[in-house]
Protein backbone atom coordinates (compact mmCIF):
# COMPACT_ATOMS: atom_id res chain seq x y z
CA UNK A 1 0.00 0.00 0.00
CA UNK A 2 2.89 2.20 0.81
CA UNK A 3 4.83 0.98 -2.24
CA UNK A 4 1.68 2.08 -4.00
CA UNK A 5 0.85 5.14 -2.81
CA UNK A 6 4.22 6.06 -3.44
CA UNK A 7 4.29 5.16 -6.99
CA UNK A 8 1.17 7.59 -7.28
CA UNK A 9 2.80 10.31 -6.10
CA UNK A 10 5.58 9.82 -8.28
CA UNK A 11 3.20 9.26 -11.44
CA UNK A 12 1.16 12.22 -10.41
CA UNK A 13 4.46 14.24 -10.09
CA UNK A 14 6.33 13.10 -13.25
CA UNK A 15 2.62 14.52 -15.36
CA UNK A 16 2.60 18.02 -13.50
CA UNK A 17 6.49 18.32 -14.43
CA UNK A 18 6.14 17.14 -17.98
CA UNK A 19 3.27 20.19 -18.14
CA UNK A 20 5.61 22.65 -16.28
CA UNK A 21 8.53 21.65 -18.84
CA UNK A 22 5.70 22.20 -22.04
CA UNK A 23 5.03 25.41 -20.48
CA UNK A 24 8.00 27.12 -19.93
CA UNK A 25 8.68 26.52 -23.83
CA UNK A 26 5.81 29.13 -24.23
CA UNK A 27 6.48 32.54 -22.45
CA UNK A 28 3.49 31.71 -20.01
CA UNK A 29 3.49 34.32 -16.79
CA UNK A 30 3.84 31.72 -13.56
CA UNK A 31 0.54 31.53 -13.12
CA UNK A 32 -0.03 29.92 -16.65
CA UNK A 33 2.54 27.41 -16.08
CA UNK A 34 0.75 26.66 -12.62
CA UNK A 35 -2.72 25.81 -14.82
CA UNK A 36 -0.77 24.08 -17.27
CA UNK A 37 0.84 21.94 -14.88
CA UNK A 38 -2.37 21.37 -13.10
CA UNK A 39 -4.27 20.29 -16.48
CA UNK A 40 -1.58 17.90 -17.39
CA UNK A 41 -1.82 16.46 -13.97
CA UNK A 42 -5.48 15.92 -13.58
CA UNK A 43 -6.71 16.28 -16.87
CA UNK A 44 -7.04 12.81 -17.78
CA UNK A 45 -8.87 11.54 -14.63
CA UNK A 46 -10.97 14.57 -14.62
CA UNK A 47 -12.17 13.77 -18.45
CA UNK A 48 -12.80 10.10 -17.20
CA UNK A 49 -14.77 10.81 -14.39
CA UNK A 50 -17.04 13.51 -15.98
CA UNK A 51 -17.90 10.79 -18.90
CA UNK A 52 -18.89 8.10 -16.57
CA UNK A 53 -20.54 11.11 -13.99
CA UNK A 54 -18.13 10.11 -11.27
CA UNK A 55 -18.77 13.42 -9.77
CA UNK A 56 -17.18 16.18 -7.75
CA UNK A 57 -14.39 14.64 -9.87
CA UNK A 58 -11.72 12.61 -7.77
CA UNK A 59 -9.30 15.98 -7.47
CA UNK A 60 -11.62 17.73 -5.86
CA UNK A 61 -12.24 15.32 -3.16
CA UNK A 62 -8.43 14.58 -2.36
CA UNK A 63 -5.94 17.00 -0.82
CA UNK A 64 -2.75 14.92 -1.67
CA UNK A 65 -3.33 15.58 -5.31
CA UNK A 66 -3.37 19.06 -4.99
CA UNK A 67 -0.32 19.13 -3.01
CA UNK A 68 1.94 16.60 -5.18
CA UNK A 69 0.96 18.67 -7.88
CA UNK A 70 1.47 22.17 -6.17
CA UNK A 71 5.07 20.84 -5.11
CA UNK A 72 6.01 19.24 -7.93
CA UNK A 73 5.02 23.13 -9.56
CA UNK A 74 7.23 25.05 -7.22
CA UNK A 75 10.18 21.90 -7.60
CA UNK A 76 9.80 22.71 -11.68
CA UNK A 77 10.23 26.30 -10.81
CA UNK A 78 13.16 26.37 -8.41
CA UNK A 79 15.26 23.92 -10.33
CA UNK A 80 14.04 24.44 -13.78
CA UNK A 81 17.48 24.45 -15.71
CA UNK A 82 18.53 21.03 -14.31
CA UNK A 83 15.29 19.39 -14.84
CA UNK A 84 16.64 19.77 -18.52
CA UNK A 85 19.32 17.40 -17.56
CA UNK A 86 17.74 14.66 -17.27
CA UNK A 87 14.87 13.81 -19.41
CA UNK A 88 15.34 10.62 -19.40
CA UNK A 89 14.17 9.44 -16.23
CA UNK A 90 11.24 11.96 -16.27
CA UNK A 91 10.22 9.76 -18.94
CA UNK A 92 10.73 6.73 -16.74
CA UNK A 93 8.94 8.56 -14.43
CA UNK A 94 6.11 9.81 -16.71
CA UNK A 95 5.82 6.07 -18.07
CA UNK A 96 4.95 5.19 -14.82
CA UNK A 97 2.61 7.49 -14.36
CA UNK A 98 0.95 6.66 -17.34
CA UNK A 99 0.99 2.80 -16.20
CA UNK A 100 -0.81 3.75 -12.88
CA UNK A 101 -3.10 5.81 -14.48
CA UNK A 102 -4.32 3.58 -17.10
CA UNK A 103 -4.80 1.06 -14.40
CA UNK A 104 -6.83 3.59 -12.35
CA UNK A 105 -8.88 3.95 -15.42
CA UNK A 106 -10.08 0.83 -15.98
CA UNK A 107 -10.56 -0.20 -12.06
CA UNK A 108 -13.27 2.94 -12.39
CA UNK A 109 -14.65 1.85 -15.66
CA UNK A 110 -15.17 -1.89 -14.12
CA UNK A 111 -16.63 -0.28 -10.40
CA UNK A 112 -19.88 1.38 -12.61
CA UNK A 113 -20.14 -2.24 -14.72
CA UNK A 114 -18.72 -0.72 -18.77
CA UNK A 115 -17.92 -3.40 -20.67
CA UNK A 116 -14.06 -4.41 -20.97
CA UNK A 117 -13.52 -2.74 -24.01
CA UNK A 118 -14.78 0.34 -22.91
CA UNK A 119 -12.91 -0.09 -19.23
CA UNK A 120 -9.38 -0.24 -21.62
CA UNK A 121 -10.75 2.78 -23.71
CA UNK A 122 -10.79 4.38 -19.89
CA UNK A 123 -7.68 3.29 -18.95
CA UNK A 124 -6.27 5.48 -22.13
CA UNK A 125 -8.48 8.49 -21.47
CA UNK A 126 -6.93 8.47 -18.23
CA UNK A 127 -3.22 8.21 -19.18
CA UNK A 128 -3.28 10.02 -22.23
CA UNK A 129 -5.47 12.67 -22.31
CA UNK A 130 -3.62 15.34 -19.67
CA UNK A 131 -1.20 15.46 -22.08
CA UNK A 132 -3.89 15.85 -24.98
CA UNK A 133 -5.46 18.58 -22.99
CA UNK A 134 -1.72 20.21 -22.26
CA UNK A 135 -1.38 20.48 -25.97
CA UNK A 136 -4.33 22.06 -27.08
CA UNK A 137 -4.79 24.66 -24.66
CA UNK A 138 -0.94 25.44 -25.51
CA UNK A 139 -2.11 25.32 -29.06
CA UNK A 140 0.06 22.46 -30.21
CA UNK A 141 -1.00 19.23 -32.38
CA UNK A 142 -1.33 16.42 -29.21
CA UNK A 143 1.82 14.92 -29.17
CA UNK A 144 0.66 11.33 -28.15
CA UNK A 145 -1.26 10.98 -31.44
CA UNK A 146 2.37 11.89 -32.84
CA UNK A 147 4.72 10.48 -30.86
CA UNK A 148 6.51 7.06 -30.43
CA UNK A 149 4.44 4.12 -28.85
CA UNK A 150 2.34 5.64 -25.98
CA UNK A 151 -1.54 5.52 -25.90
CA UNK A 152 -0.50 1.72 -27.82
CA UNK A 153 1.46 0.93 -24.44
CA UNK A 154 -1.52 2.05 -22.32
CA UNK A 155 -3.97 0.19 -24.27
CA UNK A 156 -2.30 -3.05 -24.54
CA UNK A 157 -1.85 -2.68 -20.58
CA UNK A 158 -5.68 -2.06 -20.11
CA UNK A 159 -6.29 -4.75 -21.87
CA UNK A 160 -3.86 -7.29 -20.05
CA UNK A 161 -5.65 -6.17 -16.99
CA UNK A 162 -8.66 -7.13 -18.15
CA UNK A 163 -7.62 -10.24 -19.32
CA UNK A 164 -5.59 -11.18 -16.62
CA UNK A 165 -8.88 -10.49 -13.54
CA UNK A 166 -10.92 -12.12 -16.03
CA UNK A 167 -8.53 -15.49 -15.62
CA UNK A 168 -8.83 -14.54 -12.84
CA UNK A 169 -5.84 -13.54 -11.07
CA UNK A 170 -5.32 -11.80 -7.97
CA UNK A 171 -6.53 -7.81 -8.17
CA UNK A 172 -2.75 -7.39 -7.03
CA UNK A 173 -1.38 -9.58 -9.70
CA UNK A 174 -3.02 -8.66 -11.95
CA UNK A 175 -2.24 -5.04 -11.48
CA UNK A 176 1.37 -5.25 -11.11
CA UNK A 177 1.40 -7.35 -14.17
CA UNK A 178 -0.80 -4.92 -16.25
CA UNK A 179 1.97 -1.74 -14.78
CA UNK A 180 4.61 -3.12 -15.63
CA UNK A 181 3.45 -4.06 -19.26
CA UNK A 182 2.78 -0.19 -20.19
CA UNK A 183 6.10 0.80 -18.36
CA UNK A 184 7.71 -1.73 -20.13
CA UNK A 185 6.61 -1.18 -23.86
CA UNK A 186 6.78 2.51 -22.98
CA UNK A 187 10.36 2.42 -22.20
CA UNK A 188 11.19 0.27 -24.75
CA UNK A 189 9.96 1.87 -27.30
CA UNK A 190 11.94 5.42 -26.58
CA UNK A 191 15.00 2.62 -26.06
CA UNK A 192 14.51 1.21 -29.68
CA UNK A 193 12.58 3.98 -31.39
CA UNK A 194 9.50 1.75 -32.43
CA UNK A 195 6.91 4.01 -33.77
CA UNK A 196 3.56 3.24 -35.22
CA UNK A 197 3.32 4.02 -38.96
CA UNK A 198 2.32 7.34 -40.18
CA UNK A 199 -0.32 6.92 -42.52
CA UNK B 1 -36.73 0.68 -37.10
CA UNK B 2 -34.69 -1.00 -39.57
CA UNK B 3 -34.61 1.61 -41.27
CA UNK B 4 -34.17 4.41 -38.55
CA UNK B 5 -31.01 2.27 -36.86
CA UNK B 6 -29.48 1.83 -40.74
CA UNK B 7 -30.11 5.76 -41.23
CA UNK B 8 -27.94 6.07 -37.68
CA UNK B 9 -24.93 4.02 -38.46
CA UNK B 10 -25.03 6.00 -42.31
CA UNK B 11 -24.61 8.79 -40.02
CA UNK B 12 -22.25 7.78 -37.19
CA UNK B 13 -20.24 6.20 -40.17
CA UNK B 14 -20.10 9.43 -41.85
CA UNK B 15 -18.84 11.21 -39.25
CA UNK B 16 -16.27 9.18 -38.41
CA UNK B 17 -14.53 8.78 -42.23
CA UNK B 18 -14.85 12.66 -41.86
CA UNK B 19 -12.68 12.90 -38.88
CA UNK B 20 -10.61 9.99 -40.24
CA UNK B 21 -9.86 12.46 -43.23
CA UNK B 22 -9.57 15.44 -41.61
CA UNK B 23 -6.67 13.39 -39.62
CA UNK B 24 -5.09 11.95 -42.78
CA UNK B 25 -3.94 15.70 -43.66
CA UNK B 26 -2.24 16.28 -40.45
CA UNK B 27 0.52 13.65 -40.37
CA UNK B 28 -0.36 11.47 -37.69
CA UNK B 29 0.29 7.99 -36.77
CA UNK B 30 -2.54 5.22 -36.66
CA UNK B 31 -3.37 5.94 -33.92
CA UNK B 32 -3.36 9.09 -33.84
CA UNK B 33 -6.13 8.59 -36.72
CA UNK B 34 -8.23 6.36 -34.82
CA UNK B 35 -8.38 8.53 -31.99
CA UNK B 36 -9.27 11.90 -34.03
CA UNK B 37 -12.28 9.69 -35.76
CA UNK B 38 -13.98 8.44 -32.56
CA UNK B 39 -13.49 11.82 -31.08
CA UNK B 40 -15.50 13.23 -34.55
CA UNK B 41 -17.91 10.57 -34.62
CA UNK B 42 -18.90 10.70 -30.66
CA UNK B 43 -17.74 14.25 -29.65
CA UNK B 44 -21.07 16.04 -30.16
CA UNK B 45 -23.01 13.64 -28.07
CA UNK B 46 -20.55 13.30 -25.56
CA UNK B 47 -20.22 16.80 -24.19
CA UNK B 48 -24.50 16.48 -24.62
CA UNK B 49 -24.72 14.02 -21.91
CA UNK B 50 -22.25 15.66 -20.07
CA UNK B 51 -23.92 18.84 -19.66
CA UNK B 52 -27.41 17.17 -19.47
CA UNK B 53 -25.86 14.57 -16.85
CA UNK B 54 -26.45 11.74 -18.77
CA UNK B 55 -23.57 9.79 -17.67
CA UNK B 56 -21.84 7.21 -18.14
CA UNK B 57 -22.04 9.13 -21.58
CA UNK B 58 -24.12 7.26 -24.17
CA UNK B 59 -21.38 5.74 -26.39
CA UNK B 60 -19.70 3.82 -23.63
CA UNK B 61 -22.81 1.76 -23.12
CA UNK B 62 -23.52 0.81 -26.70
CA UNK B 63 -21.53 -1.79 -28.34
CA UNK B 64 -23.15 -0.89 -31.69
CA UNK B 65 -21.58 2.76 -31.74
CA UNK B 66 -18.14 1.51 -30.88
CA UNK B 67 -18.00 -1.31 -33.81
CA UNK B 68 -19.75 1.09 -36.36
CA UNK B 69 -16.71 3.79 -35.70
CA UNK B 70 -13.90 1.07 -36.05
CA UNK B 71 -14.98 -0.10 -39.00
CA UNK B 72 -14.85 3.19 -40.30
CA UNK B 73 -11.55 3.94 -39.34
CA UNK B 74 -10.26 0.58 -40.45
CA UNK B 75 -12.59 1.48 -44.05
CA UNK B 76 -11.39 4.66 -43.98
CA UNK B 77 -7.56 3.19 -43.48
CA UNK B 78 -7.93 0.94 -46.43
CA UNK B 79 -9.65 2.79 -49.24
CA UNK B 80 -8.13 6.43 -48.30
CA UNK B 81 -7.10 7.28 -52.28
CA UNK B 82 -10.58 6.22 -53.06
CA UNK B 83 -12.17 8.11 -50.74
CA UNK B 84 -10.98 11.54 -51.87
CA UNK B 85 -12.72 10.78 -55.70
CA UNK B 86 -16.10 10.75 -53.90
CA UNK B 87 -16.33 13.72 -51.28
CA UNK B 88 -19.92 14.66 -52.67
CA UNK B 89 -21.18 11.33 -51.66
CA UNK B 90 -19.59 11.72 -48.37
CA UNK B 91 -20.56 14.97 -47.44
CA UNK B 92 -24.44 13.62 -48.13
CA UNK B 93 -24.02 11.04 -45.44
CA UNK B 94 -22.55 14.07 -43.13
CA UNK B 95 -25.63 15.92 -43.76
CA UNK B 96 -27.65 12.91 -42.91
CA UNK B 97 -25.73 12.50 -39.89
CA UNK B 98 -25.93 15.95 -38.86
CA UNK B 99 -29.82 15.18 -39.46
CA UNK B 100 -30.00 12.50 -37.33
CA UNK B 101 -27.84 13.87 -34.48
CA UNK B 102 -29.54 16.80 -34.54
CA UNK B 103 -32.96 15.48 -33.64
CA UNK B 104 -31.24 12.87 -31.28
CA UNK B 105 -30.19 15.93 -29.02
CA UNK B 106 -33.09 17.13 -29.29
CA UNK B 107 -35.42 14.34 -27.91
CA UNK B 108 -32.34 13.65 -25.03
CA UNK B 109 -32.86 17.07 -24.16
CA UNK B 110 -37.03 16.90 -24.23
CA UNK B 111 -36.61 13.50 -21.94
CA UNK B 112 -34.74 15.70 -19.07
CA UNK B 113 -37.70 18.71 -19.50
CA UNK B 114 -35.44 21.02 -21.14
CA UNK B 115 -36.96 24.54 -22.60
CA UNK B 116 -37.67 24.34 -25.94
CA UNK B 117 -34.83 26.96 -27.38
CA UNK B 118 -32.39 24.77 -24.97
CA UNK B 119 -33.41 21.84 -26.55
CA UNK B 120 -32.88 22.96 -29.67
CA UNK B 121 -29.25 24.32 -29.01
CA UNK B 122 -29.07 20.89 -27.73
CA UNK B 123 -29.85 19.65 -30.98
CA UNK B 124 -27.38 21.76 -32.63
CA UNK B 125 -24.11 21.13 -29.68
CA UNK B 126 -25.07 17.10 -30.65
CA UNK B 127 -24.59 17.70 -34.39
CA UNK B 128 -22.00 19.84 -34.45
CA UNK B 129 -19.60 19.81 -31.40
CA UNK B 130 -18.01 16.50 -32.70
CA UNK B 131 -16.46 18.49 -35.74
CA UNK B 132 -15.63 21.44 -33.52
CA UNK B 133 -13.70 18.67 -31.33
CA UNK B 134 -11.91 17.70 -34.67
CA UNK B 135 -10.99 20.84 -35.65
CA UNK B 136 -9.85 22.28 -31.93
CA UNK B 137 -7.54 18.85 -31.60
CA UNK B 138 -5.99 19.29 -34.62
CA UNK B 139 -5.15 22.82 -34.29
CA UNK B 140 -7.42 24.54 -36.92
CA UNK B 141 -10.41 27.32 -36.10
CA UNK B 142 -13.31 24.84 -36.28
CA UNK B 143 -14.77 24.56 -39.77
CA UNK B 144 -18.27 24.96 -38.77
CA UNK B 145 -18.02 28.54 -37.49
CA UNK B 146 -16.95 29.50 -41.21
CA UNK B 147 -18.33 26.81 -43.59
CA UNK B 148 -21.39 27.45 -45.55
CA UNK B 149 -24.77 26.92 -43.66
CA UNK B 150 -24.13 23.89 -41.30
CA UNK B 151 -24.67 24.73 -37.79
CA UNK B 152 -27.83 27.04 -38.91
CA UNK B 153 -29.20 23.85 -41.01
CA UNK B 154 -29.63 22.32 -37.46
CA UNK B 155 -30.75 25.15 -36.04
CA UNK B 156 -33.50 25.33 -38.26
CA UNK B 157 -34.43 21.51 -38.80
CA UNK B 158 -33.79 20.81 -34.30
CA UNK B 159 -36.13 24.01 -34.26
CA UNK B 160 -39.17 22.68 -36.98
CA UNK B 161 -39.30 19.28 -34.84
CA UNK B 162 -39.93 21.13 -31.70
CA UNK B 163 -42.66 22.86 -33.45
CA UNK B 164 -43.98 19.71 -35.29
CA UNK B 165 -44.37 17.90 -31.73
CA UNK B 166 -46.34 21.14 -30.23
CA UNK B 167 -48.89 21.22 -32.99
CA UNK B 168 -49.04 17.95 -32.41
CA UNK B 169 -47.53 16.13 -35.45
CA UNK B 170 -46.71 12.15 -34.53
CA UNK B 171 -43.23 12.07 -33.29
CA UNK B 172 -41.93 9.53 -36.57
CA UNK B 173 -43.93 12.39 -38.57
CA UNK B 174 -42.14 14.77 -36.40
CA UNK B 175 -38.69 13.56 -36.83
CA UNK B 176 -38.25 12.57 -40.44
CA UNK B 177 -39.73 16.27 -41.56
CA UNK B 178 -36.58 17.76 -38.98
CA UNK B 179 -34.63 15.32 -40.58
CA UNK B 180 -35.41 15.77 -44.19
CA UNK B 181 -35.46 19.54 -43.37
CA UNK B 182 -31.70 19.54 -42.04
CA UNK B 183 -30.45 16.86 -44.81
CA UNK B 184 -32.36 19.28 -47.42
CA UNK B 185 -30.91 22.75 -46.34
CA UNK B 186 -27.44 21.25 -46.17
CA UNK B 187 -27.24 20.24 -49.76
CA UNK B 188 -28.78 22.87 -50.90
CA UNK B 189 -26.51 25.13 -49.23
CA UNK B 190 -23.80 23.02 -50.37
CA UNK B 191 -25.34 23.03 -54.23
CA UNK B 192 -25.65 26.68 -54.48
CA UNK B 193 -23.09 27.96 -52.45
CA UNK B 194 -25.00 29.58 -49.60
CA UNK B 195 -23.64 31.36 -46.66
CA UNK B 196 -23.79 33.11 -44.05
CA UNK B 197 -22.33 36.86 -44.02
CA UNK B 198 -18.96 37.19 -42.75
CA UNK B 199 -18.66 39.88 -39.96
CA UNK C 1 -30.90 41.55 -5.27
CA UNK C 2 -32.78 43.91 -7.95
CA UNK C 3 -28.76 45.37 -7.61
CA UNK C 4 -27.15 42.04 -7.36
CA UNK C 5 -29.47 40.88 -10.23
CA UNK C 6 -28.24 43.89 -12.55
CA UNK C 7 -24.32 43.22 -11.72
CA UNK C 8 -25.08 39.75 -12.98
CA UNK C 9 -26.45 40.99 -16.06
CA UNK C 10 -23.97 43.55 -16.81
CA UNK C 11 -21.09 40.60 -15.90
CA UNK C 12 -22.66 37.71 -18.27
CA UNK C 13 -22.90 40.92 -20.98
CA UNK C 14 -19.60 41.86 -20.13
CA UNK C 15 -18.16 38.41 -21.18
CA UNK C 16 -20.31 37.79 -24.06
CA UNK C 17 -19.03 41.41 -25.65
CA UNK C 18 -15.36 39.74 -25.30
CA UNK C 19 -16.21 36.88 -26.79
CA UNK C 20 -17.88 38.66 -30.15
CA UNK C 21 -14.83 41.26 -30.18
CA UNK C 22 -12.09 38.40 -30.42
CA UNK C 23 -14.77 36.63 -32.55
CA UNK C 24 -14.84 39.88 -34.92
CA UNK C 25 -10.73 39.18 -35.43
CA UNK C 26 -11.01 35.94 -36.90
CA UNK C 27 -13.37 36.54 -40.25
CA UNK C 28 -15.66 33.98 -39.01
CA UNK C 29 -19.31 34.04 -40.15
CA UNK C 30 -22.39 35.73 -37.64
CA UNK C 31 -23.36 32.15 -36.48
CA UNK C 32 -19.88 31.21 -35.48
CA UNK C 33 -19.30 34.65 -33.74
CA UNK C 34 -22.55 33.33 -31.95
CA UNK C 35 -21.18 30.35 -30.54
CA UNK C 36 -17.73 32.57 -29.36
CA UNK C 37 -20.30 34.52 -27.61
CA UNK C 38 -21.74 31.70 -25.91
CA UNK C 39 -18.65 29.95 -25.28
CA UNK C 40 -17.18 32.84 -23.52
CA UNK C 41 -19.79 33.74 -21.64
CA UNK C 42 -21.10 30.41 -20.58
CA UNK C 43 -18.01 28.12 -20.91
CA UNK C 44 -16.65 28.77 -16.87
CA UNK C 45 -20.05 27.84 -15.33
CA UNK C 46 -20.46 25.02 -17.76
CA UNK C 47 -17.49 23.59 -16.58
CA UNK C 48 -17.62 24.33 -13.15
CA UNK C 49 -20.83 22.34 -12.86
CA UNK C 50 -19.58 19.62 -15.15
CA UNK C 51 -16.87 18.74 -12.75
CA UNK C 52 -19.21 19.04 -9.58
CA UNK C 53 -21.85 17.06 -11.05
CA UNK C 54 -25.04 20.02 -11.00
CA UNK C 55 -26.39 19.00 -14.66
CA UNK C 56 -27.85 19.87 -16.25
CA UNK C 57 -25.38 22.75 -16.13
CA UNK C 58 -27.36 26.25 -15.21
CA UNK C 59 -27.85 28.25 -17.95
CA UNK C 60 -29.80 25.12 -19.33
CA UNK C 61 -32.52 25.88 -16.61
CA UNK C 62 -32.06 29.71 -16.77
CA UNK C 63 -33.36 31.71 -19.25
CA UNK C 64 -31.97 34.66 -17.99
CA UNK C 65 -28.70 33.99 -19.37
CA UNK C 66 -29.64 33.33 -22.38
CA UNK C 67 -31.27 35.72 -23.51
CA UNK C 68 -28.84 38.31 -22.14
CA UNK C 69 -26.17 36.35 -24.17
CA UNK C 70 -28.27 37.00 -27.20
CA UNK C 71 -28.96 40.73 -26.61
CA UNK C 72 -25.12 41.35 -25.90
CA UNK C 73 -24.61 39.23 -29.25
CA UNK C 74 -26.80 41.56 -31.40
CA UNK C 75 -25.93 44.58 -29.75
CA UNK C 76 -21.76 43.67 -30.15
CA UNK C 77 -22.73 42.84 -33.89
CA UNK C 78 -24.99 46.71 -34.84
CA UNK C 79 -22.34 48.52 -32.63
CA UNK C 80 -19.15 46.91 -33.76
CA UNK C 81 -17.14 49.97 -34.66
CA UNK C 82 -18.30 52.08 -31.52
CA UNK C 83 -16.82 49.05 -29.50
CA UNK C 84 -14.06 49.63 -30.41
CA UNK C 85 -13.73 53.40 -29.05
CA UNK C 86 -14.34 52.55 -25.37
CA UNK C 87 -12.20 48.88 -24.67
CA UNK C 88 -11.47 50.46 -21.27
CA UNK C 89 -14.79 50.41 -20.24
CA UNK C 90 -15.66 47.24 -21.01
CA UNK C 91 -12.59 45.84 -19.18
CA UNK C 92 -14.54 47.34 -16.42
CA UNK C 93 -17.75 45.05 -16.95
CA UNK C 94 -15.31 42.14 -17.51
CA UNK C 95 -13.50 42.97 -13.92
CA UNK C 96 -17.19 42.87 -12.41
CA UNK C 97 -18.44 39.61 -14.01
CA UNK C 98 -14.82 37.88 -13.07
CA UNK C 99 -15.80 39.38 -9.72
CA UNK C 100 -19.31 37.44 -9.54
CA UNK C 101 -18.40 34.85 -11.19
CA UNK C 102 -15.88 33.96 -8.72
CA UNK C 103 -17.84 34.32 -5.68
CA UNK C 104 -20.85 32.69 -7.76
CA UNK C 105 -18.16 29.46 -8.26
CA UNK C 106 -16.68 29.27 -4.47
CA UNK C 107 -20.51 29.14 -3.36
CA UNK C 108 -21.55 26.60 -5.55
CA UNK C 109 -18.19 24.52 -4.35
CA UNK C 110 -19.37 25.17 -0.95
CA UNK C 111 -23.07 23.78 -1.01
CA UNK C 112 -21.70 20.72 -2.55
CA UNK C 113 -19.04 20.11 0.67
CA UNK C 114 -15.91 21.29 -1.10
CA UNK C 115 -12.56 21.88 0.87
CA UNK C 116 -12.10 25.41 0.83
CA UNK C 117 -9.07 25.63 -1.73
CA UNK C 118 -11.05 23.29 -3.53
CA UNK C 119 -13.58 25.97 -3.83
CA UNK C 120 -11.28 28.54 -4.44
CA UNK C 121 -10.00 26.93 -7.24
CA UNK C 122 -13.48 26.86 -8.48
CA UNK C 123 -14.10 30.20 -8.32
CA UNK C 124 -11.59 30.56 -10.73
CA UNK C 125 -12.12 28.02 -13.34
CA UNK C 126 -15.78 29.83 -13.12
CA UNK C 127 -14.64 32.97 -13.75
CA UNK C 128 -11.55 32.25 -16.35
CA UNK C 129 -12.08 29.16 -18.23
CA UNK C 130 -14.74 30.92 -20.64
CA UNK C 131 -11.99 33.28 -22.10
CA UNK C 132 -9.93 30.22 -21.96
CA UNK C 133 -12.37 28.55 -24.18
CA UNK C 134 -12.81 31.18 -26.48
CA UNK C 135 -9.50 31.36 -26.86
CA UNK C 136 -8.92 27.64 -27.54
CA UNK C 137 -11.22 27.49 -30.13
CA UNK C 138 -10.13 30.79 -31.75
CA UNK C 139 -6.74 29.02 -31.82
CA UNK C 140 -4.99 30.83 -29.76
CA UNK C 141 -3.01 30.38 -26.47
CA UNK C 142 -5.08 31.63 -23.69
CA UNK C 143 -4.65 35.25 -23.06
CA UNK C 144 -5.57 34.79 -19.26
CA UNK C 145 -1.99 32.68 -18.88
CA UNK C 146 -0.09 35.87 -20.42
CA UNK C 147 -2.12 38.48 -19.30
CA UNK C 148 -1.75 41.15 -16.45
CA UNK C 149 -2.95 40.08 -13.14
CA UNK C 150 -6.40 38.20 -13.95
CA UNK C 151 -6.86 34.82 -12.25
CA UNK C 152 -4.47 35.76 -9.47
CA UNK C 153 -7.39 38.55 -8.61
CA UNK C 154 -9.64 35.98 -8.86
CA UNK C 155 -7.71 33.11 -6.40
CA UNK C 156 -7.03 36.09 -3.92
CA UNK C 157 -11.02 37.44 -4.04
CA UNK C 158 -11.85 33.90 -3.61
CA UNK C 159 -10.02 32.90 -0.68
CA UNK C 160 -11.32 36.42 1.24
CA UNK C 161 -14.22 35.36 0.54
CA UNK C 162 -13.49 31.80 2.09
CA UNK C 163 -11.82 33.43 4.78
CA UNK C 164 -14.60 35.92 5.69
CA UNK C 165 -17.33 33.18 6.06
CA UNK C 166 -15.22 31.78 8.13
CA UNK C 167 -14.60 34.54 10.58
CA UNK C 168 -18.02 34.52 10.19
CA UNK C 169 -18.77 37.83 8.46
CA UNK C 170 -22.33 37.75 7.17
CA UNK C 171 -22.53 36.27 3.41
CA UNK C 172 -23.56 39.44 2.21
CA UNK C 173 -20.50 41.55 3.57
CA UNK C 174 -18.42 38.62 2.24
CA UNK C 175 -19.45 38.53 -1.06
CA UNK C 176 -19.59 42.42 -1.28
CA UNK C 177 -15.71 42.87 0.16
CA UNK C 178 -14.73 39.53 -2.42
CA UNK C 179 -16.65 41.18 -4.92
CA UNK C 180 -14.45 44.55 -4.61
CA UNK C 181 -11.44 42.96 -4.23
CA UNK C 182 -11.53 41.26 -7.53
CA UNK C 183 -12.61 44.27 -9.30
CA UNK C 184 -10.20 46.43 -7.58
CA UNK C 185 -6.88 44.61 -7.93
CA UNK C 186 -7.82 43.86 -11.58
CA UNK C 187 -8.68 47.49 -12.49
CA UNK C 188 -4.99 48.11 -10.47
CA UNK C 189 -3.52 45.57 -12.49
CA UNK C 190 -4.54 47.02 -15.58
CA UNK C 191 -4.42 50.98 -14.46
CA UNK C 192 -0.51 50.68 -13.16
CA UNK C 193 0.52 47.36 -15.28
CA UNK C 194 0.95 45.09 -12.78
CA UNK C 195 1.94 41.58 -14.41
CA UNK C 196 3.07 38.25 -13.32
CA UNK C 197 6.74 37.54 -13.78
CA UNK C 198 6.96 35.43 -16.86
CA UNK C 199 9.22 31.88 -16.34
Amino acid sequence: MLISNLMDILGTAAFAISGALAAFQKRLDIFGVLIITFATAIGGGTIRDVIIGNTPVSWMKDQQTISVIFGSYLLSLFFRKQLQYFPRKLAIFDAIGLGFATIVGVQKGLQVQLSPSICVALGMITGCFGGVLRDVILNEIPLVFRADIYASASLLGGALYVICLHIPLPPDTASTLAVATVVGIRLAAMQFKWNLPEV
